[in-house]
């Protein structure tokens, strides 16, 4: 069955998925990048972005399992990029390159209609303007089903949250603190909402949590 | 040079340091139990509370180092008891049984004047109605140079916080979501208050971050 999840998403000891003031230079925000310290050595992150070699063990297994089986992904537009407001034009196309770790349909939540974008490697993104029902509908449709996988960040997956719309977070707890930001939790009653911790593994850079809906 | 210090300080996933509906039958409010699963196998919490045999490892390792060289506790109210508004009578007397783990004075922060209360083993609890600060002067004039350590609660942490009274925190995280209750960071900005995390250790059972004053 289709499941619809957040799976790698990294938060700080004080619930930030993100550092405050995310631009150009901090995709992730200030201190940001500290939450994925467990994330850059493993051989996942390595064949998309570096060397090819990495770490295996279970910090590789949870960022491979974060990958694996997924149809089709949903993004906040800050995820996509630094623009805020209208499309200047259409030159930005991601964070990532010419050949973005997708590989499948991606729907970027936003106010501002853009034509799909695609890109090496089976990517294209999608610009969705019909809010979070509409994209989830899209990329189930997109995906074949596959699972969904929502990416973030912490105010797409708060939205989702609340929709009742998440069947399952995998979620990196990291001995990092931010202090203000994106916070994962802001508003957010896991409890109320159905999850409960079904599974965790610590390594020696983060917690790892599965959450899974109770009922 | 005394610290002022929080130490063993369990947290959540979604960083509550207890549970809601705190009472009698759950002085941890509902689920806060959770948060100390770590502890309560170690040896440092069985000489306490048990049998006087427990594990021994990074968990008893930071269970004992919690204990050790504190000169004087500071207490709200809620950790002393689920009373709520004046006194009814003297006959609460703590969680603890006769002889509370403390053994030094504890200082309970209240708005309801009440004598002190001596206990076996060297605990003594005083009721301090002026606040944090004439709590803290009064816990170090006690201690002796020892560190002091503010217990809990999240709210009575939170405020010693926002103060910039606390040294240094010792945090554990425990793979559980409580939803609701009371949240350690609410509000609190720990960059801002000159906090970074200088060490963590993960266990089975939990991640041990200290955070200390980068100033």
């Amino acid at each position: 069955m289709t499941k619809v999840r957040v799976s790698a998403f990294g938060v700080s000891i004080d619930g930030f998925g993100a550092g405050p003031d995310q631009s150009l230079e901090t995709p992730l925000g200030v201190g940001g990048t500290g939450l994925h310290n467990w994330f850059f050595p493993t051989r996942t992150f390595q064949r998309m972005f570096g060397n090819g070699e990495g770490t295996t063990g279970v910090d590789d297994e949870f960022a491979a399992q974060a990958m694996a089986g997924v149809g089709a992904w949903i993004l906040g537009r800050n995820m996509f990029g630094p623009i805020r407001g209208p499309w200047p034009d259409e030159s930005w196309k991601g964070w990532w390159g010419d050949e973005p770790p997708y590989h499948t349909p991606v729907f970027v939540l936003t106010h501002h209609p853009r034509a799909p974008l695609p890109m090496k490697g089976g990517t294209t993104f999608h610009f969705v303007t019909d809010g979070i029902h509409e994209a989830l509908a899209r990329a189930k449709e997109a995906g074949q089903g596959k699972d969904i996988r929502v990416g973030g960040g912490a105010a797409t997956v708060r939205q989702y949250l609340r929709a009742g719309l998440i069947d399952e977070m995998h979620l990196v707890v990291s001995p990092v603190v931010l202090g203000s930001g994106e916070n994962l939790f802001d508003g957010i009653d896991l409890l109320s909402l159905g999850f409960e911790c079904t599974r965790h593994v610590t390594t020696a850079a983060a917690m790892h949590v599965v959450l899974s809906k109770n009922k």
